[in-house]
C-alpha cells in the first residue's frame, strides 16, 4: 500500500497549480477504505508525520503541493458510490470524479448540480475540499449547498460520520458545513453524502458578442436583474480568439466579449426565460445574438466556453485567477484587470461564471523570461488586491491552497485569522493535516 | 440599557419551550448595534458573567431559558434591513421577525424561502441561530442555505465579519456556516446576509384524507420519488379533528391523516405536477382527494396546517417533539410513535413537513398530573431514541437547546460530542455563551 518509488511519487508531486516550491515527499498511500485512512493517519499522529491530503490532483491553488518528508494520501481509489432513489441522495467516496458522480445518478433520473469546468477529470473529494463551484451555481448553488453528511478522518485517526440523508438536521453544530471547503486542513473526507435533484430540463441558449466590455456587463446586470439563469457566462477577446483558433466554429474575432446564457425553466418557459435574456443582449447593444433551443448547439457553445482555459494556454504558461465580486462591481473588476494588464504589460485574459461575479482572469507569462514572471505574478497579486477592495474574494471556487496564501489575511482581516487559526488548532494540534496550505 | 426591574425581567426567563428549570437572571439588556453587542460582550468577557441570548423567544428547545446571574442579551431592537436587488440579497438585523424580512423583500419582487410555522413571530437572528426550517424546505432548503454571511460577535467581545453577498466564495474556512445553528453558544450574531430568490411564482394544491396512515406515507413517498413539491405537509387525525374545532372548514373528521401538498412550478406545470400528486393520492387510496389552483383556498389549507400545534394545544400542554428521518422510514417513524403513545398511555398528535421527513410529534399532558408527566416525559425521550434508531436526528429544526441535550450524544456519539466540545472550548474558552445549552 506504501509507495515509495521516486519515479511514482514524482507524479505526485503537484497539482495543476505547478507550485515550483513543490518538495519531496517520503511518501504515497491510496487508501481503499475509511478504515485505511484511519490507520494511516493514526500512524501519522503517532510519529508526527504531515499528510498532504488529495484526490485528481486538478487543484489550481496548490493545495495539493508535496510537503518535503510529508506523507501523501491519494483518495484515487476510493471509488464506491450508491444511490438512494427516495431520499434522492448518494453516498459517494471522494475518488470518484465529478462527472462519475453526475453520469451515475443520471441513470437513476436524478441530477448533481456543481460543475467546475474540470467537471471531467476533478475529484468530488476535491470539489468538497474546495468547496467548488462551476456554471450552473448562478442558480443552483455550490458543492457545499449539495453535501448533507459526510465520513470524515480528523487530525488524530478517529473517524467521524456527520450529517446524513436528511435535508434537515439541528443537532449540535453545523460540523458538516466547517469540513466543506476546508482544503484537507482539518480532517480527511472518506465519504460524502450529497443532495440530488431531480434531472434537469432541456435547456435554451442564448449566445452574443458585444463591442464592448460595458455592454455586455451592461447586459449581465440587466439579465440577472429580471431572472435566474441557469448559466451565465463570459469570454472577452482574448478568449474568443484563443477558442477560435482551436474550435473553428465561427466566433466574431472582432467582439470585445461573448455571453453565453442559458434557461431551464420547465417546459416552454425555458423559451421564454432565453427570450427575454436575448432581449437583454439586444437592448444592451449587442452586435449578434441569437437563441438556440437545440441541445447540441447549445452545448457546443458552453464547451467553447469550457474550452477557454486549455485554448488560452496555448498561447503560453497561466497564472490562473479566481476573484470574486459582489456583480454590481463585475465591471470595475473587468475594467481594472484591463489597467494592470497595461500597467505591469502582461496579457490578461478574462473569462468569468458573469453570473455569479465569479471571473478567471488567466494571466499569460513565460516562466523563462524572469522579467515578465515577475511582472505576471505583480499583476496576480493586484488583481487579488482589487477585488478586495470592490469587496468581493480572492477566490470563488478554487480554494486558497498555497499559492492565495499571502492575500489571505488581506481579505479575511487579522480577527478572522485568529478564528480560523484557534480552530485549527482545536482540531489538528500537532498539525500534521495539510501543512502550509491555507493557514 | 441595561434593565434589572424584576418584572421585566421575568418576562424574558424562558422561551417557548417553558423550561421549568428556568433561573433568574442579573439583567437585561437590549442593543441597537453590533458595537453595542460587542460592549456587552467585552464586559462579560472581562467579569466572567454567562450571556444568554434570544430573539423573539419563541424557541422550542429552551435555547434561550434564563440561567440564574446570567445577562440576557435581547436582539428584538436590531432591526434593520436593506436589500440588495442586483446581487439579490439583503443585509438583516437579527431582531426582525421572519415574517418582516419576507414582507419587505416581496415589496422588491424577491422571495426569503424558509417558512418556519411560526414565521409571524419568530427572529430571524433565532431562524439562524436553530438553523430553522419550515414548509418550503423540501424544495428550497433550510436557513443555512440562505445565509451567504454575518455579522457576529465573538466570546470576548470581538466583532467580526464573514462572508459576503457574493454566491461564490473559497477563501478560508466555511465559517459562517459553522455559525449557522450554533444556537448562540460560539457567538453572538448581529447581522445577516442572506440570499434571495425572485418570488415564488404561484402555487397549485392538493389537498387529500386516508382511512389509514399506511395509505399515506405510500403516498408521500410516490410524490416525492416522481417530483419535487414546494410543499408536503401531514396532519393525523387528533390535529384534523383539533383544527377542525377551531376553524370549522370542513375536514373530514373520520379521516387517519390528512395531506397538503403544493407546486411552485412555473406557469401551468404548477397545475401538471399537482395533478400528478392527486394521481398518487388517489393510486394509494385516498378517501376524498382533490386539486385547487385558487390560492386564498390553497392558503387555507397551509394555515390550517400551521394551526395545528395551537390547535391540538388547546387539548392540554404539549411536549412538543421534532425528530426527522430519511423518508423511508418515516412509516416507521409514525407507527413507532403510535405504539409509544399506546404503551405509555398518553395522547400524541404527530403532523409533519412530511415530504423532507421531519415530524412534530405533540405530546399532550397535563403538568398538575404527575403520573401523566411522567409517561409523557418518558415518550418524549423514546420518540428520540425511536428516530435515532431509525438513522434520523432528535431535532430536524428547533435546535437542541436545554431540553433535548440529554438525547444528544446518542444521536451522535462520542467523537463527535469530543469534536463538538474542542470547536467550543476554542472559541469561548470561559463558556460564558449560552452555558448549558446544547453542550
Amino acid at each position: 500500500m506504501v509507495v515509495t518509488d521516486p519515479d511514482v511519487l514524482a507524479g505526485y508531486r503537484q497539482d495543476r497549480a505547478l507550485d515550483p516550491d513543490a518538495g519531496t515527499a517520503a511518501a504515497l498511500v491510496r487508501p481503499l477504505t475509511t478504515e485505511q485512512v484511519a490507520a494511516t493517519v493514526r500512524w501519522a499522529h503517532e510519529h508526527r508525520v504531515p499528510i498532504v491530503p488529495r484526490g485528481a490532483g486538478t487543484g489550481l491553488s496548490g493545495g495539493a503541493t508535496a510537503q518535503t518528508g510529508a506523507l501523501l494520501l491519494s483518495t484515487e481509489k476510493m471509488r464506491e458510490i450508491s444511490v438512494d432513489t427516495v431520499t434522492r441522495t448518494a453516498a459517494v467516496q471522494p475518488g470518484l470524479l465529478n462527472a462519475e458522480v453526475k453520469r451515475t445518478v443520471a441513470e437513476h433520473g436524478l441530477w448533481y448540480p456543481p460543475d467546475p469546468s474540470s467537471f471531467e477529470i476533478c475529484s468530488i473529494g476535491g470539489n468538497a475540499a474546495t468547496n467548488a463551484g462551476g456554471l450552473c451555481c448562478v442558480k443552483y448553488g455550490v458543492t457545499t449547498d449539495y453535501v448533507l453528511g459526510m465520513q470524515v478522518v480528523l487530525a488524530d485517526g478517529t473517524a467521524v460520520r456527520l450529517g446524513g440523508p436528511r435535508l434537515k438536521d439541528s443537532a449540535g453544530l453545523s460540523l458538516t458545513k466547517l469540513f466543506v471547503g476546508s482544503e484537507g486542513t482539518l480532517g480527511i473526507i472518506t465519504e460524502l453524502t450529497l443532495r440530488l435533484l431531480p434531472a434537469q430540463p432541456p435547456q435554451s441558449t442564448v449566445v452574443a458578442t458585444f463591442a464592448t466590455l460595458t455592454a455586455a456587463t451592461d447586459a449581465i446586470l440587466a439579465i440577472t436583474g429580471q431572472l435566474r439563469p441557469s448559466m451565465l457566462e463570459f469570454m472577452d477577446a482574448v478568449a474568443i480568439n484563443a477558442v477560435e483558433d482551436e474550435l473553428r466554429m465561427g466566433l466574431d474575432r472582432t467582439a470585445a466579449a461573448l455571453l453565453v446564457a442559458r434557461s431551464d425553466a420547465p417546459g416552454e418557459h425555458a423559451g421564454h426565460e432565453a427570450d427575454l435574456m436575448l432581449a437583454a443582449c439586444e437592448k444592451a447593444g449587442a452586435t449578434e445574438a441569437f437563441r438556440t433551443d437545440d441541445p447540441d448547439e447549445g452545448e457546443a457553445f458552453c464547451a467553447a466556453r469550457r474550452f477557454a482555459i486549455p485554448a488560452v494556454e496555448r498561447k503560453g504558461p497561466l497564472l490562473l485567477e479566481d476573484v470574486g465580486v459582489p456583480l454590481p462591481r463585475l465591471g470595475d473588476l473587468v475594467t481594472g484587470i484591463a489597467e494592470i494588464a497595461a500597467q505591469r504589460g502582461v496579457l490578461i485574459s478574462v473569462i468569468a461564471h458573469a453570473g455569479d461575479g465569479n471571473t478567471h482572469p488567466l494571466i499569460v507569462h513565460d516562466p523563462a523570461d524572469p522579467d515578465e514572471s515577475e511582472r505576471a505574478h505583480l499583476a496576480f497579486g493586484e488583481i487579488m488586491a482589487l477585488a478586495i477592495g470592490l469587496g468581493g474574494t480572492i477566490t470563488g471556487e478554487h480554494g486558497v491552497g498555497r499559492l492565495k496564501k499571502p492575500w489571505l489575511a488581506d481579505q479575511l482581516g487579522p480577527d478572522v485569522m485568529a478564528l480560523t487559526r484557534r480552530i485549527k488548532d482545536a482540531l489538528d494540534p500537532h498539525g500534521i493535516l495539510n501543512p502550509g496550505a491555507v493557514l
